[in-house]
């Protein structure tokens, strides 16, 4: 069965998009940890990040870098940080969050529940920095 | 003045270290999340990672999967995290960090203190399964 990531790719159902190519898509996490929470996704359907191939693994990379650079512009923060968990959804995906402190790339505490409307606004914040 | 990591790169300070090339290298944590907890850092001194020239992130990312397969067969986890946080020691590092639940990558909860014992074993079979 197709990941909610793959129909997200698909537009079998609605993603915030801020950015995609050929092989890599980049959409918000509609829970967000602070706003602005990004997630990196190969359209390529693998579960762990460190089966993927070294040339995804790369690009995957360099696709992230891209989108943080825009984060980093669109959004107050100290940082981007990055981190790959991948207990829950089985297709690898590479959260950018951006940080002013430690405990905001804390994924044991609450998450936020922006409306469609303001995560429709950040994503346009992140989009027009990606140009 | 030389990072904490670049004093261990230059074996000026001792680590824990279970592998190393010309660019990058990768030692133990020593105040670990869990045992296995290993830094990849890359030689050359840059504070924050979307600073990094595209080839040097690639590389860098490609030093931690095969790191990262290594602690898979090292260390008993469902799977190895990913993190780059990079609020304290400004020096690139990717936190390695083997997972058997959300809250083992969880950087606001408290931290290990092994002893140089026990972290020299834990390094000893990182590096078995790097041949």
């Amino acid at each position: 069965m197709a990941s909610i990531f793959t129909k997200i790719i698909n537009r079998e159902i609605p993603g915030h998009i801020v950015a995609e190519n050929d092989n890599y898509i980049a959409f918000l996490d509609i829970n967000p940890l602070v706003e602005g929470h990004v997630l990196v996704v190969p359209k390529q359907e693998t579960d762990y990040i460190f089966d993927l191939e070294d040339d995804v693994l790369s690009g995957l990379h360099l696709f992230a870098k891209k989108v943080a650079k825009a984060i980093d512009k669109s959004i107050k923060c100290t940082r981007v940080g990055v981190a790959v968990i991948g207990l829950e959804v089985p297709h690898v995906h590479v959260h950018l969050v951006p940080m002013n402190s430690m405990d905001d790339i804390n994924f044991s505490k609450g998450k936020l529940n922006p409306s469609q409307e303001a995560l429709e606004n950040t994503a346009k914040k992140i989009k027009a920095n990606l140009k």
